[in-house]
């Protein structure tokens, strides 16, 4: 499969819901996931796959999310970039909010090696 | 100034139509601009201000801007990324279209040091 063809289940697979599906076709055991900024339960980068999928259960089990939109993928070479808006509720905060995010996906050998988020707190 | 800062500037020339300006201002003389594929005018690597500056002016003169949507930016440690959406007319073709296309900006020492372009043709 091409980058593009990668984003594009990536893509698909995002917008059903179906994230650790995903990860768990695409990603390489020695992903590096970078947030953009320090999260206090995981830090700012997670090095592995167990890492990644950990840090993915916690998303899920601790936000209600009301819709997802999926934009893309935006390919150049071995990347490609993800647009993510979330309409969620943290279960810490009760607040429901709008979260906007861009995710950057490097691809080596068939597999996404690196993933990172970009977004303002 | 930040990476982040940096960026909400260059984002604010560009939505009024000063891209020339942030190159001016943001753009290091060895700037690196990546296309997402080849351009018949330019390859798809241009290196150096004067090439990059070259590719927009080009750009400008061959397209009828009717309206352009800039969101952003969303920034990750040295990098940040803008969501261009281009509602334009190209002059060789003369058929309306609109582009989106996002662009991955790296900074170094306060200066960007490349930008590239992720879309699909």
């Amino acid at each position: 499969m091409t980058t593009a063809e990668i984003g594009a289940e990536l893509v698909s697979l995002c917008r059903q819901g179906k994230n650790m599906e995903a990860i768990g076709k695409f990603y390489s055991p020695a992903i590096e996931s970078v947030e953009a900024c320090s999260m206090p339960q995981f830090g700012q980068v997670q090095k592995g796959i167990d890492a990644v999928k950990g840090k993915n259960r916690w998303w899920v089990e601790n936000h209600q999310v009301h819709k997802v939109d999926v934009n893309g993928p935006f390919p150049n070479g071995d990347q490609f970039i993800v647009q993510f808006s979330y309409d969620v509720t943290p279960k810490h905060t009760g607040k429901r909010m709008t979260i906007s995010e861009m995710g950057l996906y490097t691809v080596h050998g068939g597999k996404i090696v690196k993933e990172a988020f970009f977004y303002t707190m």
